[in-house]
C-alpha cells in the first residue's frame, strides 16, 4: 500500500506550476498532533515559497531535524517526484540518522522541471521493540509476554492488507516470534533479523507518520549545473582594425570548432544589437569616438533597431541563426547578453519616452553614479506608469531570442533592475521554456547576489576573481558548498571578463593564468573565460586598473590564435578532466577544503556523493615560487580507509603516487606545474 | 496619513488569537514586484507560524536583511502592535542599517498577549537625492535642474495631503530649494538639513513600500522573563521523620516569609497529590518502602484521589488556597508540578484503563527503560483510541489548578509526552489565561528542548548544571543569547534540583556553591535553587551519582535554617542585585562574553539595550585556587568611551575601581570572593 501523505502535508498548497511572483502557500511543517516533528528541512528557500535548485543527474542532499517524544527509535522517508506526477508515485528513500536528531538522504532527479519533495517520519515500533527485547534478554528477564508484542505488530501490519509476498512474510515472522515451543534465543533471532526490520519498516502504517512539505525544487537540465563558458566578441573575429571592417557571424563561426575543441560548452557573445552613435565611446573608453570606432556593444540601439535587432555589421537574423546552428553542430550552445539599457538612439527613446527617467527640464536622465556620468547610456525607468507595457516588451524580446535559438542568457547588471522583476521575467520564460539558463552578472553586495539567485537566476558570477589568497579561497569555497547558499546559488567562476583583468593576472605571468584556470575549472561546477586568456593577455590600461589596455569593449581585437605559447592545450586538458570527472566536479555539496602546511598551497577535494569518483586538487597559489608542505587529509571525505594505501593518478602530469594516511608531502613549482589534480583510488577491501 | 501595509502583507493571514495546533498561514515576505525586498526577519519562529517570545517591558530586537536594486539609499520602519489593535495604530520605529544590508530596531512591548509586527521598507528618495546633490556640488556640476528634482519630491508629498504642520513645512522646504535667487550653497544646505530629512521621511508615500509580516510575538508578563525560583517540599517543613508526621501547608507556609526575604519570586512545590502505595519506593530509592516511608510525590494518585486532589497529609484544598494566599501576601507566586504519570493506585487506572499501555497479557505496562523498570509509575498512553477524553481531562486538571490560584506550572518530563500535545495544551490554557507560565523540565537532546520551547513553554531548564568549565560556559551563554534560540527559548539556570547534585558541588565546598549561584543568578534572566542549597548540602547517595543522600524525594527532610554558615545572606544579596539591575539582567540579547587571561576566569557583561544599566560579572570558576589575569573588554558593548576612564562599583564587595581601556587586572580568591559583580559607569562626556 502506498503511504498516504500526512494530514499536515495534505493541508498544504497544491502544486505550483509556475514561478510567478504571486505568493504561493508555504509548505507545512508538521503542526498537527502526530508524535513526530520534522523541522529545519533543507533544501528550502524562503520558507518553501521559492524552489531550491537541482539538476538532472546530480544528487541532492535532503536533511532535516526529526524529533519525537520518548525513547522510541524513529524512521523517515524522503518522497521526491516531479510536481506534475501523482503523489503516490513519489520514490521512497529512507533517511539516515547522522547525529543529534539530524537526518539525511540523497536523491537524483531524473527529469527537468518543477519537482516537489515531502518528508515522512514516525516511530519505528519494530526497531524499538527489537532493541528493548535484546536488552531484556541480556538482563535475563522473562520475555514470554514481550514476544507477543512483536506478534501484535505483525498482526497490525497484516490488517493493512499488504501485497501477497509481504503478507506471507509477515505471517511467517509472526508465527516464528510467537512460537512458544522455540527457545527464546531463536525467537529473539527472528526479531533481530535485518530482513524482518526491512519488512516491518516497509509494511508500517505510514498514514500515521508526521510529514513536512511539499517543498519545491526546480530541476534544471545538466548544463545549468555543469558548464564551461567562453566569451568572445564576434566582431573581432575576422575584423580588421586598420580598415575598421567588422567581423561577422560568418567569420566568427570559423572560430567555433576551436572553442569546442578546447572543451567549452557555451560560447557567450556580448550584445549583438545595433550600437548607438550619440556620445559613443572611443578606444580605451575615451569620451569622443573617432569615425572608425565601433562603440561599446552595451550602448544598445540605433536607427537600425534595438534589442530585437542585430547589428548590420554582424549580419542578418539568418546569419545569426546560421552561427547558432554551426555552434550546435560542433557541440556548443550560444549565450547572448540581456542588457536592459539603451543608447540615446534606441528606438524606445522615441517610441516609449515614458520608459525612461526624465529630469524636471524634460531631458532624459542618462546613467550616473554622481559625480560620474555615462552619457551614452539611458537606464530604463522601472517606476514608469507604463510598467505593464515595458514588462511585456522585455518579455517579448527575451522570448524572441529564444525563438531564434538562444537557450542561455548572460544578464548584464541585473541588480540595477528591480529584483522581483527577475522573479517574474525568469518565471515567465521558464514556464514556457524550462531549459533556458540565466546567468546573473551582478558584482555587488552578498545579500543582493543571493536574492537574485533565489529569485530564479540559474547561475551567478561570483567574487572568485578577487579571491586569490588561500584563506579567502578556502572560506569562499566552503561558503558556496557548505552553507544554505548551495541550495539556491550556482556559482560560475570566471578567470577574467572584458571588465576584469585582476592585478594577480597582470603581474603573475603565465603561472598565474594556469593556476587560476585550474581553480576556476576544477573547484566550481561551472567556469568561464574571456577570449585572450589563453594568450596570456595581461596588460591593463593603466596601473591600478582592472580594465584591459585597448579593451575589446571599444575596438576590434582580432587575435593570432596560432601562437605557440598559447595555453589552449592546457585549457583543453582542464576541460577534458572536467568531463572525465563530471560526477565529482558537478556535485557542489561534497567539496571540502583540506589542510596543507604553509600559506600558499590550497587543497580541495571533489567527489560525487557516493565517493565513486574522487579528485584531490592541490594548487600552488604563489605564481612566483615553488611551495611545498605536508597535507593533512580528511580521509573519510575521500572515502579512503586510513589503514590501507591508496593510489593517486595525477591527471595533469600523468604521474602516479601511492600514499598512506592523511599526511603526505607535496611540492609544486609554478614554472613547471601549477597544481596536482589527483584522481584518488583505493583497491576494494580484500 | 498612516502608512498602509503593503499588498504583500495584506495578503497574509488575519491575526491569530490562539496558539492552537491548526496550521496558521505564514507571514508573507515581499514577493510582489515592489523594489525593496525584506528577508531573514527575526524574531521569526517556524517561518512565522508560531509566535516568538517577548515580555512586557523588555526590549526586543527586530532585524532583517533589506535589499533593493540600484544605488538608492533605503529607509525602513518597524510597526509593532497588539494583534487585536487596528493596524494603523502600530508604532512607527525606524530601523537602522548596521552592516551589509542588515537592519535593526528595538521595541518594548507594553501589554501582555499576542502581538504582531510588520516591516516596511522603500527607497529613500530624498536621502539619495541629497547625497547625490552634495556629490554633484562638490564636483562643480550645474545643479539648477537637480534642485527641481527636490522640489518635485516635496510636491509629491504635498499631494498626499499630510497634516497642516507638515504641509507648511513641506511648502517652506519646497520654496527654499526651488528659490533660484539663492546661491547654490544655501539651497543645498536646505536639502541637507537633518530636519528636512525627517520631514521627507515622515511624509513619504509609505503605501509604496515593500513589506514583510505580520510576524507573531507572544508577549508574556514580566515574571515570565525575569524570575527567581525556590523549590521546596512542603511535607518536610514542619515534618518529623522520627514519627513520620508530615509537614502541612500550614507548617510550610511559615517558611514563606524567609523565602520571600531571600528575594525569590516563585516557590515551586513538587507534586502535592496523593501518593501511591503499590510498589512505593523507600528511603534512598529502595524498592521496598517501610510503613513510615512517605513515597515519591511523583508517584501520583491513590485511593484518596489523583491529579485534581491534594495529599491528605498536606491538608485540604482550602489549606492549599490559604498557602497560596500567604505566598501572595509576602510577594511569592506558587508553582506546582504538572507530572502526567500515575501510580498504579491512581483513580484513572480503574476509571480509564484505556489511557494506559497494555501488555498482550492484559497487564498495564509500567515505566521502563529496558532493562530498567519503574514499577511504581504507569506512563499515560497518548496513542490511546480515547485520546480526546484524555486530552480533555488533562486540560481540565490544569485549568482546575489555575482556578485554585496557580499561575505557574513546572512540567515534569514534557519530552516523554507527544511534543505537539504541549502546543495544544499550553495554547488552550493561555488563550484563557495568558498570564500562566509553563517551565519545561526536559533534560534531553537539544533539538527536542528547542521544539518544546517553540511549541509554547514559557521557560526551559537547561544544561547549565553540567557546564562548569570556562569554554563550555562561554559557548553556552553565547548560544542562548546570540543565536535564534533567544527568539523562543527562555533558559532558567538551576544550581541544583532534587535529582541533580553535580559533582562540582559535591567536591567544591562552599566556594563552589557561591560561584554557581552567582553564575545562575546573574548570567540568566531566570534562575532557580532547590532548598538545602543555602545550607551547602553536598553529600551524594554514592560517589559518581548526582542523587542526594537521603533524598527528599523519598523521605522527610526538615532542616535547621538558622545555622550560622547559611548562604542565605549571600543569596539575598544576589537577588537584590538582580532586582536593582533588572533592566540589565532581564535582557537576554545583549549578554556578551569578554576575554580574560587564564582558563578559570569567566567575564560576562549584562546590559539593557540602551546600555544605561551595565554590569560586568567576572567569576573565578576554580573553587579551590585564587585566579588572576588581565581582562580584554569589548568597550563598545559596555558603552564605554575607550579614551576616558570609567568607574566600577563592586556590588558584592562594596568596593569601587577606576579602570581605563580594555585591559585591567583582576584577581579572585575563592575563599574570600567568588566573583566581581561590577556596575559599570562612565561620567557623561564633558
Amino acid at each position: 500500500m502506498p503511504p498516504r501523505s500526512s494530514s499536515a502535508s495534505r493541508r498544504a498548497a497544491p502544486s505550483r506550476t509556475s514561478r510567478g511572483p504571486s505568493a504561493p502557500a508555504v509548505p507545512q511543517v508538521t503542526s498537527d498532533r502526530r508524535r513526530v516533528v520534522i523541522e529545519n528541512v533543507r533544501p528550502q528557500v524562503d520558507c518553501g515559497r521559492l524552489p531550491a535548485k537541482a539538476a538532472v543527474g546530480v544528487a541532492v542532499e535532503v536533511t532535516a531535524d526529526i524529533v519525537a517524544d520518548g525513547h522510541d527509535l524513529l524512521m523517515a522517508l524522503l518522497r521526491p517526484r516531479p510536481a506534475a506526477a501523482p503523489a503516490d508515485q513519489a520514490e521512497r528513500i529512507p533517511l539516515r540518522l547522522l547525529v543529534n536528531d539530524h537526518w539525511s538522504a540523497w536523491f537524483t532527479p531524473t527529469t527537468m522541471g518543477l519537482w516537489e519533495f515531502e518528508l515522512l517520519a514516525m516511530a519505528d515500533d519494530w526497531g524499538s521493540f527489537a532493541r528493548d527485547l535484546e536488552r531484556r534478554h541480556a538482563a535475563g528477564q522473562d520475555l514470554s509476554v514481550e514476544f507477543l508484542v512483536g506478534v501484535q505488530m505483525a498482526e497490525r501490519r497484516l490488517a493493512l492488507e499488504p501485497g501477497p509476498a509481504d503478507t506471507a512474510a509477515l505471517r511467517m515472522l509472526r508465527d516464528r516470534v510467537g512460537e512458544t515451543a522455540l527457545p527464546d534465543a531463536e525467537r529473539l533471532a527472528a526479531v533481530l533479523d535485518p530482513q524482518a526490520a526491512q519488512l516491518m519498516h516497509r509494511t508500517a502504517d505510514w498514514s500515521r507518520a508526521g510529514g513536512a512539505g511539499p517543498f519545491p525544487l526546480f530541476v534544471d537540465r545538466r548544463l545549468a549545473q555543469f558548464s564551461a563558458w567562453y566569451e568572445m566578441f564576434p566582431r573581432s573575429e575576422g575584423g580588421d582594425p586598420a580598415t575598421g571592417r567588422s567581423g561577422t557571424f560568418g567569420t566568427a563561426a570559423r572560430r567555433l570548432p576551436e572553442i569546442a575543441a578546447m572543451g567549452f560548452d557555451i560560447v557567450y557573445l556580448p550584445p549583438i544589437h545595433p550600437i548607438g552613435r550619440t556620445h559613443r565611446k572611443g578606444a580605451n573608453n575615451t569620451l569622443e569616438a573617432g569615425p572608425g570606432d565601433p562603440g561599446s556593444p552595451w550602448a544598445i540601439g540605433s536607427a537600425e533597431g534595438g534589442h530585437d535587432s542585430i547589428h548590420p555589421d554582424l549580419g542578418t537574423v539568418e546569419d545569426f541563426k546560421a552561427f547558432v546552428a554551426e555552434a550546435g553542430r560542433v557541440g556548443l550552445e550560444v549565450a547572448i547578453d540581456l542588457a536592459i539599457q539603451c543608447s540615446p538612439d534606441h528606438p524606445w527613446v522615441k517610441d516609449h519616452p515614458e520608459w525612461f527617467h526624465h529630469r524636471p527640464d524634460g531631458s532624459i536622465r542618462y546613467a550616473e553614479n554622481p559625480p560620474k556620468r555615462y552619457q551614452d547610456i539611458y537606464p530604463v525607468n522601472f517606476e514608469t506608469a507604463d510598467r505593464a507595457a515595458l514588462d511585456a516588451e522585455l518579455l517579448r524580446i527575451t522570448l524572441l531570442w529564444v525563438e531564434r535559438g538562444i537557450t542561455v542568457f548572460r544578464v548584464d547588471n541585473p541588480h540595477t533592475k528591480p529584483l522581483p522583476f527577475w522573479l517574474w521575467l525568469i518565471g515567465e520564460v521558464r514556464s514556457r521554456h524550462p531549459e533556458v539558463i540565466f546567468l546573473a552578472e551582478a558584482f555587488t553586495r552578498p545579500r543582493i547576489m543571493e536574492r537574485l539567485a533565489r529569485f530564479g537566476f540559474t547561475q551567478s558570477y561570483t567574487y572568485f576573481t578577487w579571491r586569490n589568497g588561500r584563506q579567502e579561497l578556502a572560506e569562499y569555497l566552503t561558503e558556496l558548498s557548505q552553507t544554505t547558499v548551495v541550495d539556491y546559488m550556482r556559482p560560475n567562476f570566471w578567470t577574467n571578463t572584458p571588465d576584469i583583468l585582476h592585478h594577480f593576472l597582470q603581474h603573475g605571468g603565465v603561472p598565474a593564468f594556469r593556476l587560476r584556470a585550474v581553480l576556476a575549472a576544477l573547484c566550481c561546477p561551472s567556469w568561464g573565460m574571456y577570449s585572450g586568456y589563453e594568450l596570456g593577455e595581461n596588460v591593463a590600461v593603466r596601473e591600478g586598473s582592472e580594465e584591459y589596455l585597448d579593451s575589446e569593449k571599444y575596438q576590434l581585437r582580432p587575435r593570432d590564435w596560432s601562437t605557440p605559447t598559447t595555453l589552449a592545450p592546457f585549457i583543453t586538458n582542464l576541460n577534458a578532466i572536467r568531463r572525465r570527472h563530471r560526477a565529482a566536479i558537478a556535485q557542489p555539496r561534497t567539496l571540502r577544503v583540506h589542510h596543507v602546511d604553509g600559506d600558499s598551497l590550497l587543497c580541495v577535494s571533489r567527489a560525487d556523493h557516493e565517493k565513486r569518483d574522487v579528485l584531490l586538487v592541490i594548487v600552488n597559489l604563489d605564481p612566483h615560487n615553488p611551495q611545498s608542505g605536508f597535507t593533512w587529509l580528511d580521509l573519510e571525505v575521500l572515502g579512503i580507509d586510513p589503514e590501507r594505501a591508496y593510489e593517486l593518478h595525477d591527471e595533469l602530469a600523468g604521474e602516479v603516487y601511492t600514499w598512506y594516511g592523511p599526511r603526505n608531502f607535496v611540492r609544486l613549482d609554478p614554472g613547471w606545474q601549477p597544481a596536482h589534480v589527483l584522481h584518488v583510488r583505493q583497491a576494494p577491501n580484500p
